[in-house]
């Protein structure tokens, strides 16, 4: 019994956190099926088990693990088979690779995206979002969603995995691994609220692509928020 | 015989190319003994067995070697113990962390560092550090110039390291290996042309000094500019 505690919109189909999405495509990964658990921000109990109170948490049969890159390191120790992080050195460079991209795209996609993440929740959820983000921002949502600087700066931030994927097909090279996950989890993220702020046909763009169909090839359609 | 060809300023002791630091760090990472051939910017002529007009370049008996990541994949190969980018995947994320940290760090630093090269280079080397560098930035060096701004720049863009290396001691680990050499290179760059434009103490610091302790306790005194 393997389960994938996710967040979700007021639509439940509509999962949308950039962490959860990287667990997904690990899933994916090591050909793993799952149950999907998807809870709103404001459901904290079925966490529980995992002893904090952020998603994504995995539980697997008697496992229980939470963060994403945690999740890596376990499904690499539980599934040897197919590599996420790796051993040694390749895994210290994945997770610095991880903080150093995370860093540098996530405050212009959430720019963009704040004011579709609020459109999406539920009453409850939107109350939530707005307390916590606000306090972790320093201002309101309004004052801090540009979506239009956010795009530009995004763009700029992007640009040596644009030079990287111009030479090769994914982040980790001939064949995607962790790297490309951790990372793609963030443009999914912008992706399931139904944007697209890198550009059409750019080398990103076709790396993202290939991601998405590889995925939707097993587990069909990846439902967007309209 | 092996000889690195590196770029120097009017006084050849004061070595100050970003790249040619990263390759003098291997050296010293794989334990090789090397003569240096201290080269202004306009000595082209010795370089000329590369097939190319940049350093740094490496004579190592018959081979002959260019750009500095093409260096570390060749000293991989030639000396295999202690790998600076190692095999596989390991290698792919050190190539790709370069260029995404690359990015990040250069432009803020090359603010900051432009007088100072200036000062300490040929008058020769002035003129065709003008001409090059003016091509390339698309404004004058006065223009460009900013050390202030691109101090400010460079904190915020050394913020995912400065966690990291809070948590662990090197770039790559608990053992310093082809990722902090690619990138300390940049920070080396910095402190020859007399400058030290992180703050002191911070990890970043901390790992930048014991680069320098491990380098100096082998080569001596490292050069600075004044």
């Amino acid at each position: 019994m393997r389960e994938l505690f996710e967040l979700c919109g007021s639509d439940p189909h509509v999962l949308f956190s950039p962490y959860c999405w990287r667990v997904r495509l690990a899933l994916q990964h090591k050909g793993l099926t799952f149950s999907s658990r998807p809870l709103n921000f404001t459901d904290k109990a079925p966490l529980a088990c995992s002893g904090q109170t952020l998603v994504p948490v995995l539980r697997d049969g008697e496992q229980v693990v939470h963060d994403s890159v945690a999740i890596f390191a376990y499904l690499d120790r539980a599934y040897p088979e197919h590599p996420l992080l790796g051993d040694g050195v390749a895994a210290t460079r994945a997770r610095l690779l991880e903080k150093v991209v995370f860093q540098s795209l996530r405050m212009p996609l959430l720019k963009i995206l704040v004011p579709r993440v609020h459109a999406v929740i539920t009453e409850a959820d939107q109350a939530y979002f707005r307390s916590t983000r606000e306090k972790a921002l320093g201002m309101s949502l309004e004052a801090f969603a540009d979506p239009q600087a956010g795009e530009q700066a995004l763009r700029q931030a992007l640009q040596p995995l644009e030079t990287w994927l111009t030479e090769q097909p994914y982040l980790d090279g001939e064949a995607p691994a962790g790297s490309d996950y951790l990372i793609a989890g963030l443009l999914f993220w912008a992706w399931c609220l139904g944007t697209q702020p890198w550009g059409e046909g750019t080398a990103v763009d076709q790396w993202f692509q290939r991601l998405l169909t590889r995925y939707e090839a097993q587990y069909g359609p990846v439902q967007r928020a309209l």
